[in-house]
């Protein structure tokens, strides 16, 4: 039965959540979203969420990391729990920050590991899971903006090499990823 | 004065931790740490760890993200806090999974700020900074595999396009980012 007081721990300079017995800190840090544009023939596949927030409105299979995942095994659960859809991964499409809501976005390309046979249906948090082409998708029923990004990620690079990953946009400069070039300095 | 259960919420498929009297679900996820490779005229920055573990081990400065940081200014903060460093960054060089300590790394290469007058000293948390040539990187006392992953990511582009980034390495390859290129199905 732990009682937690807030303070800031020795040698630290936030505040945190701390045990008064035994002195456990309860860190609280930004969590990982890892999330999937899955691919086939130049459709895109996309979740209509049946969970707050943003229920009704369309996102890509994501969700939050688990302990003992890596960003790979948790893409492919997500895209197996949210659209039943058994995919491979090729390369991260965008690395975003959300710092407001305390998360960090992992988001990437992927195919259906058989895509001759390419199989997606509704998973518990979705009411519908479709592939759309680029021109059809519901873009003013956009669950996130980093949704947004991700499929600019995307359609920047279509089935071509992914290349460097999208930072949050030029209006979003906290998290964009870089300044330039470095200068030729060796 | 909460306390806690260990118990699967209705709907989710994982054991979390539950307040007993509230009802709010304690989730523990995986922890972002971020870091730089910041470089200068073919060296790189390290810092030996005055703190377990691996306490007078070489790392890279780095350390856990906090919450309303973007990816960017915890990888400055910390330059800052563990080597008094001024950075700017301008790529993401790794992107890495540790699974078995949930952790989810993402490591950027970074300049000094000012590089005319590259600026840098012991923060609380370092026992020595210092600038090491790629041959005097001190291999055998270096703090952790990710920072051979992320040291070797950098030698892989040193001031050119920093291009796609690293995953975790072959020998481990939960954390392998892509499969190859995805089949040409347009």
């Amino acid at each position: 039965m732990p009682s937690f007081e807030r303070r800031v721990p020795e040698g630290d300079d936030r505040e945190r959540m701390i045990c008064a017995d035994c002195g456990h800190i309860d860190y609280q840090n930004p969590k990982v979203i890892v999330g999937t544009v899955v691919a086939l023939g130049g459709k895109v596949l996309m979740c209509r969420r049946a969970i707050e927030p943003r229920r009704g409105f369309w996102t890509l299979p994501a969700g939050y990391l688990e302990l003992g995942e890596t960003l790979e095994e948790g893409a492919a659960r997500e895209a197996m729990e949210e659209a039943t859809a058994a995919i491979s991964l090729d390369g991260i499409l965008g690395v975003f920050s959300v710092a407001r809501i305390g998360q960090v976005q992992v988001i990437f390309r992927g195919r259906f590991t058989n895509p001759d046979r390419p199989q997606f249906a509704c998973g518990p948090e979705s009411l519908d899971v479709a592939l759309f082409d680029w021109d059809e998708i519901p873009w003013t029923e956009v669950a996130f903006p980093t949704v947004h990004w991700a499929l600019n990620a995307w359609n920047a690079c279509r089935s071509g090499p992914p290349g460097v990953p999208a930072g949050n946009p030029p209006t979003d400069p906290r998290g964009v990823h870089g300044i330039g070039p470095v200068p030729k300095v060796e």
